[in-house]
């Protein structure tokens, strides 16, 4: 069979656009934060992960179009290399005092720093351990891991006894990494990580927290999972993103300066890739010090999820019930849900429609994110169009 | 044992600093092209992939503030859901004219494209065979192919008989694609693309390019290795990426549409990763533009590579003898290289020391590379302070 045949096969996506019912890939032509301009229409956008509504304030435009003048559009080489800027190491040692950790090391994407950890930690001989619904990056990361010797194994959905039942039969001498997500980025629940933690230690292995969806919106002044729990000591490695409260492009992990120094020197997504670029460096430093000076943006985004999740709740709606700053509403049925998206999209408003296999059958859901920078007569459209939508797809409420 | 002994143990980088032969993560202060300065002090750049030193270019700056100015810092999205930028698909249909194919699809790292593309289209039953040589994004993404139930074969470096023998032996109707880079990383050879076509092509395989060191060297006005050998038709895909000549961050696939659809729809680092930011799109954009508007930069770029190589090898080094514009001088033995590092560095001129076990044992070298920017004042002066380092050190010369 010809290796391009599948691609020949696949026309499911064709059938879609077909129907109307293609949720993907719509081009935005312009950005004001809660307000987005699509095929030449005005949306409120409640499916970014622009959490602090950053990518447009005027300071962190400002530090990106110096960082141009300055050093240029890239860095035409690696960290490693000829890609290191004073720059990457400014954020990097900022970072690190802000996450109270010893250091930290950037990479080029989010999705690229799960596999440069456990890629360049988790060896033949070693373990890495799951959580069967982390971010798919961490699943690209496990699966990078096996085809370089390591074993990989799951553990159910928060489920904290079936790790310790994963745990318990791994090799006391095995060098083990437990991963999972600070906020799950489908459902945006708070993973239980001082219990992780405890089990994890038990049988002497590491825990390796992924706050892309938690950094600005839970913790201390929007410090994160193992801040919002208050172990930050005993979390062994923190690792994030920049595009979403940091309003730029790129990764980060933070730790003990003797891991980041290895992984520095080991990790192949680190040292065979271009650095982040001048601007989106200074974009997210800049972002950290607009966090830094303003944890009111915090206070501001948890009010804005608590009015909408009452207001949820209130309605009937099934949602989750926590400090994240995603609220997915569940619909089902695939097609119900591509509905709802549609009438959603007619109506103005921008919202992502989550399918299997991102979700498994009959579980879809309308995944909702909110911003700082929402302001309540936003949110109040959202709902209002929402419920009007609920009522006319029809589906599970109390 | 601890998952992080590993890191504990390992000192050699340590060892290095305090030898003050340590070439890596030297932070760089300003960019000029040719000229930049590190730790205060002025040196004549000859280890960037900035071949046409487009990161400084007026045009390409004022594309990325401009870009910043309308679209913000960072687009906190993938391509998938709310990622999409106009200016995304312009730049897609833009290289896609360019290189003459169907289609193109962007990834936000060059690294990332590697292992979006390969750990896509190869699955289980299907087989990847890659160059020994090959980039280490094509390596880690074969890795991750066989972390995913695919298989993954080898072929000797640049061995078109080697590669008849792995097809040979593989399942008639199994899937196969085979990977090469079109300029070497590390050496800067040409593959012979036409052969490597050729016999895979009679296998019933597809060929992957990587045209990471091609595009804007070499072919007609830059357009990389197929265009080099006039074999643009017959091959599949090519894969490139935007911290080189493009002056940016970024990687792309181009190829039949059919088969960017499916990649659109199965990537996971295209689907799970924030798609590449607004100035850095723009930044690409530009530096296109200017590449089909001044093909004669590419020329300027093979007289200075030409007049280097003219120069290097009447000195007696013995150099590759092509089109490409690295040129990497074989020292051999590690400390030998890494002290030729620390004199070339004393002395104004930056290059990277290629070592074990980036390369083989006793196969040390220093790899230079070169930009259209160069004067021939800065050409003479990095040979001139070459020749007189090679011949303190003492190495390898006819």
């Amino acid at each position: 069979m010809d290796l391009f045949q599948k691609c020949i096969d696949f026309t499911r996506a064709d059938e879609a656009k077909q129907s109307g019912l293609y949720p993907y890939f719509r081009p935005i032509e312009e950005n004001e934060g809660p307000i987005v301009h699509i095929e030449g229409r005005r949306f409120i956008m409640a499916g970014s992960n622009n959490y602090l509504g950053l990518t447009a304030h005027p300071r962190v435009r400002q530090a990106a179009l110096d960082a141009i003048q300055k050093y240029g559009t890239g860095c035409s080489g690696s960290r490693y290399l000829t890609g290191t800027l004073d720059l990457h190491v400014l954020l990097e040692e900022r970072l690190a005092k802000f996450l109270n950790k010893e250091a930290v090391l950037l990479f080029s994407t989010g999705y690229q720093t799960a596999l440069g950890v456990i890629g360049a930690l988790v060896e033949r001989g070693d373990y890495v351990i799951s959580d069967k619904e982390n971010h798919a990056s961490i699943m690209s990361a496990c699966i990078l891991a096996k085809g370089g010797f390591a074993e990989f194994k799951r553990f159910k959905h928060s489920d904290i006894n079936d790790l310790e039942e994963v745990l318990k039969k791994l090799p006391a001498k095995a060098g083990k990494l437990v991963v999972t997500d600070g906020v799950f980025s489908t459902d945006g629940e708070i993973s239980n990580l001082p219990e992780i933690i405890k089990v994890t230690h038990k049988y002497g292995g590491r825990v390796l927290v992924d706050d892309a969806h938690s950094v600005g919106v839970i913790g201390k002044g929007g410090r994160g999972t193992a801040s919002h729990f208050g172990v930050e000591a005993e979390t062994d490695l923190i690792m994030g993103t920049f595009s979403k409260t940091f309003a730029s492009l790129g990764g980060f992990v933070a730790g003990p300066e003797r891991i980041i120094n290895y992984l520095k020197h080991h990790s192949a997504a680190l040292i065979f890739s271009a650095s982040p670029t001048p601007p989106s460096v200074a974009a997210a430093l800049e972002a950290l010090s607009i966090l830094e000076e303003h944890p009111e943006l915090v206070d501001q985004l948890q009010d804005n999820v608590k009015y909408l999740r009452k207001k949820f709740t209130d309605a009937g709606f099934k949602i989750n019930q926590n400090e994240s700053a995603i609220i997915p509403i569940l619909v089902g049925e695939t097609e119900k849900t591509l509905i709802t998206w549609r009438k959603l999209y007619d109506q103005g408003v921008f919202v992502n429609a989550f399918i299997p296999p991102g979700v498994p059958p009959n579980m879809s859901i309308i995944r909702t994110s909110y911003m700082s920078s929402h302001k309540k007569e936003h949110l109040d459209e959202i709902f209002g169009i929402f419920l009007k939508v609920s009522e006319e797809v029809g589906y599970i409420r109390d």
